[in-house]
């Protein structure tokens, strides 16, 4: 039985389910949400507009019993950049979305009355859009508890909290994991795209699913176990991450001196060791939490975790290197707890770890709060932010607006998104990556510190500028094919190192669906979405003047290295040439 | 003895008097102005870092006893919109420049000790700079006062209140006029780049200034007859300017209902009649007022006026039909005397008219203040604005900004300024002169009301597409010449409809230089200046993207007319083929 696109219209609160038109066919998560919204969307149209759209899609292994293939993207026009936005995440919605045969959901349209908030709810073959006013104004935790009373645990479920239904540029979509925590669709805003749609939470219920089919199962079945091997044979994927979490790389980074700290005026921290994987490992065994949980099924990974406080009771989890950095390092907090604290209230309001994190660094600069003021952040958040006061509107609408209504010239944005926690001067092919996605400054989209730092893929100097810019081109280019298939991120280290991945991790497509990709079509296909989605930052007006750096970190260097952006704008505008 | 270009480096408070180079030396005003940042200032620059410079140039006919050319302009790149700004004013500065042999005044970089602000005051030969701690956090009017005790009443005087020196992006930069009041280099938040130089003050010393000379002085006086008697025979610049100043076209604009009101919902306005010119006038009779006042020397279509209370108190003068539309149609006060105390407070504080206006139009629609409560909107401004709290740097931020940050679709702006006194979508030309102009969105830019409604220079129907573009086209061209001149923008009306105006004006140039300008020459001097803006905003991101209207405009039809913005890009685009 064929997948089918299921397009809900709020302006009417209707749904049609669409057979899958013949050029979609082969495409899943990114690959497929770029091509919907280049296709559907006029690049000019207003974000948070009735012709915006959102599409979700899993890649195109998720459902299947591959490891690591639970992610699910989200395709919209970001009302954070103003150009397209791609952003995956783990949970269980890509997994159940591709076993019900979900191809895609395409969200159109804005509902005339907007007193009250939408809850939609997929089953097969039927969409059900009703008002949810009980759950107007409440979090993702109490929305989560609400599904599961009404439903069961199987329901995957997606919500915004109040930052989101307040269309804040720092809120996001969560997605409830296995473990009933949450995980996120973040970056670009998306949060108020789907408030902006007037939509709360959005459930695919997961009873009547069937379990995917293959083309060539025992074929499947052997590429499955060389890839799993590949990534549990890889020292960052099959020990590091497992063992420490993302968080692993809070020394790492710091020694290199790429770790941003006091809003990017430097890339070492005095709190590194304070807050780093080494030091939560520790607490995390101390205090009887756990250090691996994954995030979605099958990952073998699992370099989540669950942190308890120091008397052993829950504080959080998907306590991520991003989090901690933003802000340890950058806002200057250096109790790791309190740190902890924020991470668990940002889950339930449903905002981006980094957005919030460089933003409260700016706001330092603002003269809003102090560095390290963990107790003073928290409050502003629990307060202001979640209440839409004017303070809270100023810390929502995330750090380039919040510079602009300040005139600060220290903003570290690209694309009007925040820069993540590896510093472009000191990891020059990662600041490569952050000027040329399209997506705004992404850390994901084209992972060059595995390369300058890691050691994966071989070796080229973080502080030197020669080949950085075609590392980052084949990074993005792999990294957009991946993320059409709804692996994580983290298989791109035995993919660089271990030459059995990427082909088995092929042949696992292939087996899937009974085709016969090439590695060259997997990299023609992450050069297509690329292009597709740089030719609708062209006509949004993003162009190459804004594949640029703060402009300060031209002109400043950065201590401890010294380095400072000494890429000219021809060097940066050849990425495009291929 | 020849002009000088004056260069003041905030950077290390060094000036330098140079030679005019000799491309510069046809240039003046914005043709000036435009050219200097074209060539100085990287397009990618932030506005308000220490590679944003500054541009102060009187007109080619400043200081001349021509009528009506004592405008001065300021060019610089806009913290508001990004792209290349200029700005031009009355006031006594552009007379006293001329005559001192400042051909211009060129301000760079950021002082390294940002904890004060300074005074710069230039003589014949000499600049001085000097820290003003006593004059930060106060008004312009306190600096005006101040400036009068230091020197004298014939020191012209450039000045920032404190949301200047907080960088707002609504602030201007106000200037004296000859009667000790203020005009504004308004728009594009020019007053923060002031800000970010830490300059509090400029002030020109008019001591030993001589008379400016000219090439042929009894050709000069002829030509300036006939032009002065075009003025002044024109049925508006004659008549209806002199007796109900610009506030005569509430009524008209109403009635073609292009007359933006509760935030662009309407093109008409319930408060018409209780703010409109006629109003007004008999008011200031009443009251004992004056209906004519003179912005600079030489003026002599008096279009400003002195606004006295129900007490024949002072209230406000310089109170524009875009201060009055704003407040009175847009934002919905009802009481003109509201308007002119909200107006008195802003010239002390240096808000822009236009853009804190509608500010607070959009601002209701955030669910910050009702439409029409002027009291809560005045304490807004004195508290909030002036003391920087966050709802002042919400408001201060500037419409783009505010609707950014409560998720808002309905924000009137174009390029990121707000839009003026005048519906694009009921007339349309004036539309397509805010969409095409470099400046964002500027009615002065290329006033097609003239020939829409006041049947200046022919007629073309308002709500017709036809013909509109080429009139824009025409019209910017023409006003890009005649803010080179120092002329005022009311010299359109008799240029338009006067055979005998634009040639006299053109006489009056050649006269002063011994130079033989043709009408050609006028108009390529125009273009080539829209071209040298366009060129700086395409290398600083601003494409064709950016030239549209905000999307609402393209789907929500107009009452009373019913009219929607149904302009093609394409349509829109050809704008630029000259």
């Amino acid at each position: 039985m064929a997948d089918k696109v299921y397009r809900v219209n709020m302006s009417n609160l209707s749904y049609k389910i669409e057979e899958v038109p013949a050029h979609w066919m082969g495409l899943g998560g990114r690959g497929l949400t770029s091509t919907v919204i280049a296709e559907e969307v006029d690049p000019e149209c207003h974000p948070l507009g009735p012709n915006n759209k959102m599409v979700f899609a899993p890649g195109l292994l998720s459902g299947t019993t591959a490891a690591n293939s639970g992610r699910n993207s989200l395709g919209t026009k970001s009302p954070l950049t103003g150009g397209i936005k791609e952003s995956n995440v783990g949970g269980t919605m890509a997994g159940i979305m591709a076993k019900l045969g979900v191809k895609a959901l395409i969200i159109e349209g804005i509902p005339e009355d907007d007193s009250t908030f939408y809850h939609i709810h997929i089953t097969k073959d039927n969409v059900m859009i009703e008002a949810v006013p009980e759950l107007v104004g409440k979090d993702n935790f109490f929305v989560l508890d609400a599904m599961e009373e009404k439903y069961n645990k199987k329901v995957a479920v997606m919500t915004i909290g109040r930052p989101g239904e307040m269309k804040m540029l720092i809120s996001n979509i969560s997605v409830r994991d296995p473990k009933g925590k949450l995980r996120s669709h973040g970056r670009g805003g998306v949060g108020a795209v789907m408030g902006s749609k007037k939509i709360k939470c959005i459930t695919v219920d997961a009873e009547n699913y069937k379990e995917v089919t293959y083309a060539a199962p025992e074929k499947f079945k052997e590429a499955s176990k060389i890839f799993t091997k590949a990534l549990q044979e890889n020292p960052i994927s099959g020990e590091g991450l497992p063992a420490f979490g993302t968080n692993v790389l809070v020394n790492i980074i710091n020694e290199a001196g790429g770790l941003p700290s006091h809003n990017f005026r430097s890339g070492s921290s005095e709190n590194a060791e304070a807050i780093c994987g080494e030091t939560m490992a520790e607490n995390i065994k101390e205090r009887h939490g756990s250090t691996t949980h994954g995030c979605h099924a099958g990952c073998v990974i699992q370099c989540s975790q669950t942190y308890n406080d120091k008397d052993g009771n829950y504080l959080t989890s998907g306590f991520e290197y991003e989090m901690i950095w933003a802000f340890g390092a950058n806002f200057g907090i250096s109790d790791l707890d309190q740190i902890a604290k924020i991470d668990a209230l940002m889950y339930d309001l449903g905002v981006d770890a980094i957005e919030t994190g460089v933003t409260f660094g700016v706001a330092v600069d603002a003269g809003l709060i102090e560095f390290g003021d963990g107790l003073r952040a928290f409050e502003i958040l629990e307060k202001e932010v979640a209440n839409g006061t004017p303070l809270g509107r100023i810390i929502g609408g995330a750090a380039g607006n919040l510079g602009k209504l300040y005139g600060l010239v220290r903003v570290p944005v690209v694309k009007n998104q925040s820069i993540p926690a590896y510093e472009p001067r000191a990891i020059k092919g990662q600041g490569i990556t952050y000027v040329t996605t399209p997506m705004g400054a992404d850390h994901t989209a084209g992972y060059a510190v595995a390369t300058n730092i890691l050691n994966s893929g071989g070796h080229i100097d973080p502080l030197q500028k020669e080949g950085q810019v075609e590392l980052s081109r084949n990074l993005q280019i792999a990294s957009a094919a991946v993320d059409s298939t709804g692996m994580c991120i983290f298989v791109a280290f035995p993919a660089l190192d271990d030459p059995k991945c990427l082909p088995a991790l092929i042949d696992m497509i292939n087996a899937r669906f009974g085709i016969n990709l090439t590695a060259d079509d997997v990299t023609n296909l992450g050069a297509n979405i690329l292009k597709t989605e740089h030719e609708f930052n062209i006509k949004a007006g993003l162009t190459s003047a804004t594949d640029r750096v703060p402009e300060f970190m031209k002109y400043e260097t950065l201590p401890p290295t010294n380095a400072i952006w000494d890429f000219t704008n021809e060097e940066i505008d050849e990425f495009w040439n291929f």
